[in-house]
């Protein structure tokens, strides 16, 4: 399928250098190894490659996921992709899942659960900023899962409004203050997310958890390592990011048998 | 929804033993915190927990993909869910996307990545040894998967049969011979992962790459650490996995612009 | 020098197994590839090797501060060597230095410290219970430095004895209780390390650091991965140390210029 | 002891900026907290304060190894602390010690050895390129141990003059070219560390040591992760060094029984 207008294209250049535009003619894209005139994009396949105006390589890409999420507009701290893959499968999110997501932020994580539960599942976001719910909207409309989502303009000091969710995702700065209302809202079994940076709000949290019924407690962190590919210095490289967030994982049982 | 006969429980003892079973009447699970008869099962909701035979908890969880992966019958080595997760990520697998997995050994990858492809996707299997396909269909029936995968008994020294797929996963012992096969069965712009436990392996797969018209090359290895989830006590585990596999990334590319 | 009798021999058998012994003649050394008769040590240089009764063979070779750790008596937990070098470097300790130990436990810590002060140094070890003061003793012994150490069988409750000391090291339960002894004890720009093993902990010593004229105040913990040592096959080995402590580094000044 | 005319003083302002200076009246330190006329230094105790022009407080502390080493004039990578303390332990080097270090450099670790051998001791210097010896030897003056050093301008392919060293050092770009001339110059059961930054090096070592007389090969990495020190938002800082070198270290024995 050749690009149309209007198409969303990852732009690998030669060097590595990235970016993520939409096809829009007469628009032109300045990098540091030349210019690019979108216009050019056109009809070309995902895979061929186009030169700048310094003559350098510009391999047109599909976006993905990780693509999107370094590449959306946002004001917030985002999951990274490390942290992201894990809580994913620790949620056991899947096609036709019901999923809470909050604080909504810049949408990063609910696109990541609207892409997996599919056109039958639904994922509800709380958020209590409205510029951060324009800027989310926004950004799931770019990746084309806005209808997904239902959005929540709301304190979840009172409380979720759905009921029996199969998981929820809470990135809050104060979570242990809402494990009740999470508890209230998953099902039996479902499973409960949490990301904190810091050791002391994972001790609050724990504290809290401790005091209600949830079970398969576990905190994780991860750290992820990226080597030169090259084969004749294959090595790590120099600097790494040491630390994102604290994954804290849990399921709801009841009080009694 | 109650608990039915044939459903499939994952079973979680207080002390953090636990079960994968399938809810057979008259069957009894025998476990160091006593027994259980499956058969009072049936009727519980998810969520509910029941009394061993020595009047120790027993909580009633669905299983997910994590649990599946831990309590499968396996053969080979799994891929861990620390790098699965982020595989399936860089991978970008989604609804309605068509995905080589070569070899299938025990079928954990094969139907990790059925799970995400949806109905409208499909997973195109490879492997060379009968005995792994018959232990890996098993598998993927036990999941509710198999419907979504082809399994192609074959070596792909000749290449694969499937042309523009969206992804190829790539788990055998000598990767580096198969790289044009990739290539060829991929898409523009496609997504290869290899994974290799050696670093002598690594660096002979980025020869083979460097040789080809892959770009977006990453090799990524990954460390999880699990906290000890108790607030007066919170710090890592003593012991963790060291290494299970370096992940190496790539994205195909056409030869002439 | 050829071994004699009483010397300390570091004994590694063929497969890696190791023992740690005093040549004493007459007694045999029991392994799972065959006994050894000490008394056919005798003579031998180190470096040299000889058989077992099962034909295997046993390098002998002089024991350093690692073996003597790892093949020391205890009875509490030891600082590994993969935070005890970086300890004797943050703390400076070298010839001629003072330094104060706290707990001495079982003395690996204290004997590390006096094998750096030297003939001219000395180190004054704190300990409240009698039995650990009687192993190490035995242990110093062994390592041949007990005559740069003075043991106070003492609570630090009510602070140190010695003052303007170069160095503390400080490994006891609730560390911030301790903070203004040790100021009391250091000279200025003198240097505190602290081994806490929780999170909880450390939050705590930093709180009290911060109430005291410390600066240069920095936490660490350190991560060592051990890879097989074979050229096909290099890769880190399956599993590792994922946590043994926290350490915590300050320098003291003094509260006006 | 008030600090003196050409003392050498680790300035640390209140911000964490540091700076190692001579105290050389006359002199001023300018810094972006405003400047610091040294001959005020004159007379104070360390551990006490002064303030800059700005009024902000930098505490003057004596400099110690680690400081030493990332104040240090430099040409050539350093090898870190993290790597540096375990190194010195593996190599059990220890008052009275002979020890060879090859290359040199700019004398960082030459330093850290001729600091532990003592007075009694003694190391042995290679390096090929007298713009670096140069470097060294002024590095070494500076750390007042420049008396405890050999330096031989000398390439190590035609092996070294020592023999029967305790201990030796390994840090060029080849390695595994020189690994028999290390077995020739170490003492029966003498240490050897080998740095390396890249895979493919381990593995041409790992290679190299496999057909000579050497025992407890290791190789090793470190990771090192710093806490931010502050109660409140007690957790790792954002990035890290992600890698430096591996290590490899190996003992000699002889080739017969």
């Amino acid at each position: 399928m050749p690009i149309e207008k209007d198409d969303r294209v990852y732009i690998l250049l030669e060097d590595g250098r990235d970016y993520l535009v939409r096809v829009t003619p007469g628009k032109s894209l300045g990098t540091h190894l030349g210019n690019l005139e979108l216009s050019e994009l056109l009809g070309k396949e995902f895979g061929e490659w186009v030169f700048t105006s310094k003559g350098k390589k510009a391999f047109l890409l599909q976006p993905g996921v990780v693509e999107n999420i370094f590449h959306m507009r946002r004001r917030t701290q985002i999951v990274y992709p490390k942290d992201l893959g894990y809580i994913l499968l620790m949620l056991d999110v899947k096609e036709g899942d019901r999923v809470i997501d909050v604080g909504l932020g810049s949408g990063a994580m609910c696109g990541a659960l609207a892409r997996l539960v599919g056109e039958s599942g639904r994922v509800y976001a709380y958020e209590r900023r409205e510029d951060f719910i324009a800027l989310a909207q926004e950004n799931l409309k770019e990746w084309g899962v806005i209808d997904r989502v239902t959005i929540h303009l709301q304190d979840i000091e009172e409380g979720f409004v759905e009921r029996d969710v199969d998981a929820l995702f809470l990135d809050v700065p104060e979570p242990w203050k809402y494990l009740r209302q999470c508890w209230d809202a998953l099902r039996g079994g479902g499973r409960l997310a949490i990301v904190s940076p810091t050791a002391g709000q994972v001790i609050e949290v724990l504290r809290g958890l401790g005091a209600l019924p949830f079970v398969a407690v576990q905190v994780w962190e991860s750290l992820f390592r990226e080597y030169k590919p090259n084969p004749s210095t294959f090595r790590p490289f120099d600097r790494m990011v040491a630390h994102t967030t604290y994954m804290i994982f849990a399921r709801k049982v009841f009080e009694t048998p």
